[in-house]
């Protein structure tokens, strides 16, 4: 399947269903179901929730579908040299476990503020981690792979990386068939775009009835200005880097990824810091799990902004990740969380 | 199926395989599906271990099942006349749930010692709540139930309720052979008796090779007690109102579950007060959820009780609930957790 850009006519190649079969086929044996959870305390009348938990995934996020799926892809001599990537923490947490299943060496390049649990999470799977500033990292990851010839894993702009997230997307199409559940709308959180790319390809090619909507904090929302504009914007890093989300502060999307949300992404909403931090309290009383701030944007988003979406029917929120500092968490719990209502009016 | 009693020469009965598959097909459509997930930090060489989170299941615990099963069982005169359960919290819960959702009165007596937590989750589903002290909660259960005519709704002993809780044992022999998991072992908590004689029941009619181990806190053993001397013992009150886990306070087993355990269960083992706060700890830390202390004793007897359990194969450590107060849960995650090795020696 190939669109064209909007840069040039050379079409780019969206993930087709047989690449996202294929790696689920590769997954299927080293993951976790996350089965879809039941949320009545949110829901109301007709408007429903459920929770897809990819927090509970190993390695604590969906990072692990992606890198895997990559790393599976690669040749003996390719995985003899090593692997690089650039991460907050999920995808380097990920990688580093994937490689170690396999005994390949992994570098990770982090930001100077990424979240201690993540980098503790690296750190525990074996790599190397390397810090830099959130605008540096790039270039070092650059110059690493160039001298000591590692190969570089994307965090999320790679077909393999979006077809292995994608399967998430996969997991909730079936699920709803076989249980026979009403879901109308599912709920993604984007940073460079990975997640929802994936997500979207495998519920649209088999469901395209369901609704995709993207959810974004407001201090980071250059995908959904993007899509707007028909072209990618990029938001200066002292702002993104003010979300608590601290997963979702890419400035931009990815090439790849930008397509395919073109393609297949019906809309993408914003949330505030307030709702994220509030959410976050809210999954730990009512759902008994811990999440993330960037895992706990699709729960505000349905929570707080009623008006955005569909009036009925089952939204899934799907939850990233659950890899938050201990005491961060413990913060955002004692807040008083904001008000909600589960019923309109 | 029947078996004669140690009490007298009438046959007691068991669950069938029917009971369960009936009780399956009416919580289908209310229940949370809660997949095993895989807990790679805990697993180790021949020896790996899954969680069977039922702390996930709506209502925050497993009991939702046999609340639900039994009042789908009752007539409308029973319904129009009101339930009556006494309960330490998770059973109250869930059958003040399960009532709400069929316009039924639910009244629910519990211990003056129940958790904060517990206490708010059966008011939150409208249920009237009585308090007595732990011996008298009985009493006053009879006496609220005579007087008023409610229906009561017994919180372990009885096969309704024991039928709707092996749904779980059906979950995971279900999920074992689909995903083709190696599961040899079962670990499930014992209070009452009511979880682990249904989910014993439904792993050894459907599976009889899979070895199903009780566990109990060292200061409420009484049903491992009762198990080696062949008859029901009771243990002090004074004595197991001691532990942290306060669902598995019971001073003693049921006439049913007695029986069902003598039938179907393997072995029970014990664990120590600081295995399982050191549990609670670590599944926050690693698994990323907020685990009740009695949902965390076999994760307790998994990481510190290898020699009293087979030395290789997959094993599942089912997590009875979630429903713990939220400042002795950030106590419990705070203290260091004991160390635990995943490897022998």
């Amino acid at each position: 399947m190939t669109v064209n850009t909007d840069k040039d006519d050379q079409p780019m190649t969206l993930v087709t269903l047989n690449d996202l079969h294929t790696a689920r086929q590769r997954l299927e044996s080293v993951l976790s179901r996350t089965s879809l959870l039941r949320a009545p305390w949110a829901s109301c009348g007709h408007r429903s929730l459920f929770l897809k938990p990819e927090n509970l995934q190993i390695t604590g996020s969906f990072k692990i579908r992606g890198a895997y799926n990559r790393l599976s892809r690669m040749s003996a001599a390719q995985k003899a040299r090593g692997v690089i990537a650039r991460s907050s923490g999920n995808h380097g947490k990920a990688l580093a476990y994937a490689a170690r299943q396999d005994g390949v060496k992994a570098t990770i390049v982090m930001p100077s503020t990424a979240a201690k649990v993540k980098i503790d999470g690296v750190l525990e799977y074996g790599a190397d981690v390397r810090f830099a500033s959130p605008e540096e990292c790039p270039a070092l990851t650059e110059q690493l792979a160039a001298e000591h010839g590692y190969v570089t894993v994307p965090p999320f702009d790679d077909l393999d990386i979006i077809a292995g997230q994608g399967t998430v997307g996969l997991d909730i199409s079936d699920e709803a068939v076989a249980a026979g559940l009403d879901i109308g709308t599912v709920l993604v959180p984007v940073s460079g775009g990975g997640l929802i790319s994936g997500v979207a390809a495998a519920l649209k090619l088999t469901h395209p009835g369901i609704r995709v909507v993207g959810v974004e904090p407001e201090l980071a929302a250059d995908a959904g200005e993007s899509l707007r504009a028909g072209r990618r914007v990029t938001w200066p890093t002292e702002r993104v880097s003010r979300t608590i989300a601290d997963g979702l502060r890419m400035t931009t999307v990815g090439e790849h990824t930008f397509e395919h949300m073109r393609v297949f992404v019906d809309d993408i909403i914003t949330v505030t810091e307030e709702e994220i931090c509030s959410s976050v309290a809210l999954l730990a009383r009512r759902a008994g799990m811990i999440v993330e701030p960037s895992g706990a944007v699709t729960t505000a988003a349905y929570l707080y902004h009623e008006r955005d979406l569909p009036a009925a029917g089952g939204h899934v929120a799907l939850i990233s990740g659950g890899n938050v500092d201990p005491d961060l968490f413990e913060l955002l719990r004692k807040e008083a969380p904001l008000p909600f209502q589960t019923c309109r009016g």
